[in-house]
This record gives C-alpha cells, sequence and structure tokens, in this order.
C-alpha cells in the first residue's frame, strides 16, 4: 500500500498548519467549522491548511453523523489518526534508562526499562542506542513508522541546541546528547529537562488543554514545577524557572543544597522524609518504604514527618499560585504508594494559604508512573514535530 | 492650523498597525528597516502600517542623519510626536486623589492633588470630575488635545468592563466607574489596578522594554507586584496574580489580615512594620516617621525591625524569581525615605535564597514617588490608544 511521506521537523509550512494540526490533534474529531470558530482563522483558510494533514494520513475524515440535523452542508469532524506515526521517548534516571513506544497522541503503546551499569557518557549513549533497537523491534510497524525520539533527563537543558548544560544527577556537562543519538539512532532526537517535557505531555494531551495558564508540580527526589503561561511554558531567563523546590517557605529552616534555608525541597523531599524520619525513629539506616510503613502503622513522631512535608508543599503551592494564578494545578510524585500520607495536609495548607480567589484553583493530586517520564519525552517529539 | 483627525480607542486597523506604533513609540527614533528587522514585518507592511500614523501626526520623519552613508536609499527614522496628544491619569488613594498630564511617552507634565473628604461613591467622582478640569485648564492645548483617561485604584480592577470589582481600602464592590467618568468628562476612561497601571508603564516606558519577562514589585501598605511573562501582564486565572505580599515565607510566623500566617506582607508592610517598631521602642503612638528617625538614630530594636522586613522581601523575591525567572525586577516603595534601612539585607537574602542562575537577576530598587501611580493610570489610556 502506499505510504504518502511523512512529516518531519520543518515540515510545518505557516503558523495557520501549526494551528489547525495541533487543534485536530488536542480536541478531535473536531469540525472545520469549530476549528475555525476557536481559532480565529476562517474555514477557507482551515480547509487549506488540513489539505496537507490529509493527504499525508495524518488527519482523516469521519463519517458525519449528523446527516439529520437539516439545512447546510453537514461538516465532517476531522479526526487524528493516531497511529499514522510513532515515537520513542526516553527518561534517563540515576538507575536507569524508561523507554516507551507511544502514538501521536503520545499514548503508551510499549515499554521497557533498562539498568545503567554506570554514568559514563559512551555507556549511556549505547544503551539508549540499545532499547530504541528493543523497542523497534517489538512490532514491525514501530520500526517502520518511527522517525522521531525525546528523551528527557533532569538539570539545565537546551533543548534548542540538544546539549545537556549540566545535569548533577549524572555528572554531565555541555553533552551534546540529541546530536549523537539522531547519527546513532536514525531518529530525529530532541531534549528536554524532565520537568518540562512531562508539563508539554500535560499541555498537549492531559489536563492542560484547554487553559491558557496553568501548572505542574512533581514530588519525589527533587521538588520540580513546570509552568505554563499563555500557552507557552515559561523558561526563565536564566534557565531558571518553576523550582518551586527552592521557594523558602520556613524562614530560619533546615538548610537546603541548594545553600538556601527553608526551602520546599529541605523539608519535603525523599531524601529530607527520610532522614527526618531516621531521626524521629531513632533508625540509622531506614528507608522511604520504612518511613511509608511506620507511618501507616501510626508512629506519631513519622506521621508529624510526612505532615510537615505535606505543609511545605501546601505553602510552595500556595506560593505559586498566589504569584502565578494558574487555572488548575497537577501534583504528581513518583509511585502512588505514599499519597495518602500528605495529601489532606497539601490540601488544608494550600487553602488556608491561598489569597482570595486563588483558593478555588482545583489541586488534582495523583501519582505519576515511571513511564509517564518517558511519555513525556515523546509528547516533547510530537510537540516538535507539528509546531514551527 | 489644519489637524488631523484624532485617534480614538478602536482606531487601530490591524496587528501590524498595532505592532509598528509601539514599536516606535517605545524604541524610536527608529528607521522602517530596523522597525523590519525587530518585528519581523516585511518594509513594505511597515511603511503601509505606519501610514495613518503620518497622517495623523502621531509618527513624524526624522530628517536623515546618515545621508554620507553611501550607497542604497538612506532611511529616514520615524519619531513619535510625544506632545500629538496628552492624556489624564488619575491615582484613587485612601485619603487623596492623585492627577497628571502626561504626553505620549507618559512623561509628567503637570501634577495636582486633591484631598479626599470620604469613600461615598458621589463625593470621589465628583472630586475626580473636578480634578480633571483644573489640570486640562492648566494649558489650553491640554483640554484641546486630551481625549483619554486612565484611573487606577488598589483593588480587583475589571479593566475589560471599567468596573471595580472589590476594593477593600475604599470600600467598593462592583462600581462601573470608567462608564460613568466617561460621561462625566467626556474623556474615553480606562480602569486598572493600580500595580499592574504602574507595570504597564514600565513595560511600555521604563525598565521593562527590551524584557520579554519581568516584574515590578512594590512596597507600602501592601506589598504587590506585577508580572509580564511573554509580553503580557500575568493576570491570574481567578483575578489573582503577583500577590507576592502574600507569598508565605515564614512558617508559623505570624498572622496576616489575608487570613494566612508569615505572608511577607504580615512583616513587612508599612503597618507591620509600625506595629512591631512599637513593640521595640515600646512606645505606643509611635509613626512610621518615627520608626525611620529611631533606626536612622541607631536604635537597635527599630533597626532590627527593618532588617527583618528587608529579609522578608528578600525571600519573597527569591520565590518569586525561582518561580517566574524574569529577565530583571524593579523594586520600588512609596517615597524614597527609608530605602537605606533595608535595601542592603534585601539584596543580601535574595541572593541567599536565589536558585543558582536565577541570582543573576539584576534588582533595581529606587523609590516611587506618589505621582509616578497617576503616570501608571496614564500609561494604561496610551496602551488601550495604541492596542488592538
Amino acid at each position: 500500500m502506499f505510504q504518502p511521506p511523512t512529516f518531519t521537523r520543518g515540515s510545518i509550512g505557516s503558523p495557520a498548519e501549526a494551528t489547525v494540526i495541533t487543534t485536530v490533534l488536542t480536541r478531535g474529531p473536531i469540525s472545520r467549522v469549530d476549528i475555525a470558530r476557536m481559532t480565529g482563522l476562517s474555514q477557507a483558510a482551515v480547509t487549506k491548511a488540513a489539505r496537507p494533514f490529509i493527504d499525508a494520513g495524518y488527519i482523516e475524515e469521519l463519517p458525519n453523523r449528523e446527516r439529520t440535523a437539516g439545512a447546510g452542508r453537514p461538516a465532517s469532524p476531522l479526526a487524528f489518526r493516531a497511529d499514522r506515526e510513532f515515537f520513542v521517548g526516553i527518561k534517563i534516571t540515576s538507575d536507569e534508562l524508561i523507554g516507551v513506544v507511544t502514538d501521536l497522541r503520545a499514548q503508551i503503546l510499549h515499554s521497557r526499562h533498562r539498568t545503567l551499569g554506570s554514568h559514563v557518557f559512551d555507556h549511556v549513549a549505547a544503551q539508549i542506542v540499545d532499547l530504541v533497537g528493543e523497542l523497534l523491534g517489538h512490532d514491525p510497524a514501530y520500526r517502520e513508522r518511527t522517525h522521531c525520539m525525546g528523551v528527557a533527563l533532569s538539570g539545565d537543558v537546551d533543548r534548542a541546541s540538544g546539549t545537556v548544560r549540566y545535569s548533577p544527577f549524572i555528572g554531565w556537562k555541555d553533552v551534546e546528547l540529541a546530536a549523537h543519538l539522531t547519527r546513532a539512532t536514525g531518529l530525529i532526537t530532541t531534549l528536554e529537562n524532565d520537568v518540562k517535557a512531562l508539563t508539554v505531555a500535560e499541555q498537549w494531551f492531559g489536563e492542560g488543554v484547554d487553559t491558557a495558564t496553568f501548572a505542574l508540580v512533581t514530588v519525589g527526589a527533587g521538588i520540580g514545577c513546570g509552568l505554563v503561561v499563555g500557552g507557552q511554558v515559561v523558561g526563565g531567563a536564566y534557565g531558571v524557572a518553576g523550582e518551586i523546590g527552592h521557594v523558602p517557605v520556613a524562614d530560619g529552616g533546615p538548610p537546603c543544597h541548594c545553600g538556601g534555608r527553608g526551602c520546599v525541597e529541605a523539608i519535603a523531599s525523599t531524601e529530607a522524609i527520610v532522614a527526618a524520619s531516621r531521626r524521629a525513629a531513632g533508625r540509622e539506616n531506614l528507608t522511604m518504604d520504612d518511613a511509608v510503613a511506620l507511618a501507616r502503622g501510626g508512629h506519631e513522631g513519622v506521621r508529624e514527618v510526612f505532615s510537615r512535608a505535606g505543609h511545605a508543599i501546601g505553602l510552595g503551592l500556595a506560593a505559586m499560585v498566589n504569584l502565578v494564578g494558574p487555572e488548575r494545578v497537577v501534583v504528581s510524585g513518583e509511585g502512588v504508594a505514599n499519597y495518602d500520607l500528605f495529601e489532606e495536609q497539601i490540601r488544608q495548607t494550600f487553602v488556608a494559604q491561598a489569597f482570595a480567589a486563588a483558593a478555588k484553583c482545583p489541586l488534582s493530586i495523583r501519582p505519576l508512573p515511571f513511564e509517564a517520564w518517558a511519555r513525556g519525552a515523546a509528547a516533547v517529539a510530537v510537540q516538535t514535530l507539528f509546531t514551527l
């Protein structure tokens, strides 16, 4: 069967094309009339902009379900063919790689993990190349229709040049990872900070779809935040933005690895919770799992540690919402397991400290499976393909 | 002499016209070539968009100073005729009105104050109308070439409908002030929150001109912040944004009027400083001026109050900069008088708590004369005239 040419980065020809394709992708099936209404484009412009994507098989016209509706020419809704192309997403963590294959809506179709033996560049890069081979080998359709990959890791990442500027957890500085992986895998590779990648996934395919301004907060080893304001992910003039983990909420509080004191992360990161739980339980080698078990078992001191962590997160959320005014906030963390231990305190503190009507801002507190990070990386690849 | 027709709200015909007029207004004198380069418009589009403003006398072509430059047709820079039209700006405070007449660059040409006898709407509105008459009566050119007015006050203000939604200091709720003043004065009136108005003045005519993202923080009776992200003033999905005064920085700290605890405003507002200074000095009726005099005179306890206030402001600034990542921050307050007492502490705390490269963000700490608030209101009127 004839396969029309694939879109690659740079294929988008005009702002109207970018607008139409993203509208169908994030809100379809949707009629041309509704796209025109929503975007301010004329119907003729919508029809013209949709044409190349219909020709290339990304968009299809669904049969009209409103034939009996009466007067006027019935409008066939436009729908995205999500399996027209597949994407690889890779998240690099300290001890493993998580890889996924997704469709065009960033839905995960297949996933694999791979342990990292070291943080040496050659090893990590070779493991990524291997993992990509394994992922694409799973289904001949993946190998045939995958052209783009997203890679996400924590740290200061320059998406435009595909460079890891500085990533402390892996010890890399000024590493041109994207170009290397593009050459080694044949997939056009986009690199992004992991929290920003998750934010893109939420903005395009999650709770951020209908909102101009929203925030995604991640709680775990670090505490990060992706902010979307006016439809754009906030980057920070000096490469720093969304650092909710380093909002100082407790004057004179515990010292933070950033050099400050009383930061949210110094109280509520996994490391801070484990350290405080060790002191509370008097057990030097206690783990996070132990702390969770003790708290669930009713250990007052350890319960208090989780409650203080929830309080610090609630203060950080209030600071962020009072300053930025998002329409909604997603709070997500590593694994569902311990949410019951601080969700109530997060909500209570947030409502007490949110200013006036800002308290109306809904918080969605939900788990974050490890695959979701890799999915975020794939979403960045999708976004790169369909934006100018 | 023939006066070409005046632009009024709604006269701007296209996005290109808005772009060109604001570029000449905020960066002129500037050549068409440079406008084209800066805005991405073609030179032909720039020439076409500038034409109606040249015809109406807002823009003039300056004689070319680079005649000897050699090849090519010399480019005459376009300049704004700042005195082509005048604007009234009014700031409403608890006890007085401050009114100014400005030119098109929001430069203050004339100013007057007027004491308010009460907060009853009829009284305040009548005093504004009177003050406008007095301001315009100062020079026949003002009366002839003033068509727009901006009015600013603190509180929740809906600029689009010209309504004071809720302003606690004056006790107004859902008051349609702009429509009333437009009828009563004949000037097209735009209403805006006072901190946002100051932010617009800074964005169009101050330190914000060349920055996509910046912040203006005001310190005084309240502590507020106007944020510009991606060139747009952040409004907040629930009408709340930039509330740096209600960032919780001192867990378990003093109660705040907002219902929270440890907010920046609970430590560093004028009222909080006066209350703490009274306790420190053991003088029940001590005023802000007394506190400043005591601190300057070396009173340790009162100096400590100012230092704590500066520390709280520094923490709030760090929270804001770590989250939003502005290119620069202007910190401004009521009167220059007491800045020497906490500027150093503000800077010290900010640098200690700013995350990594965010510490590079420059802080301009400078006085805010009362007339500047009224100037902000006038800047909003200018902005309204020249945006779509």
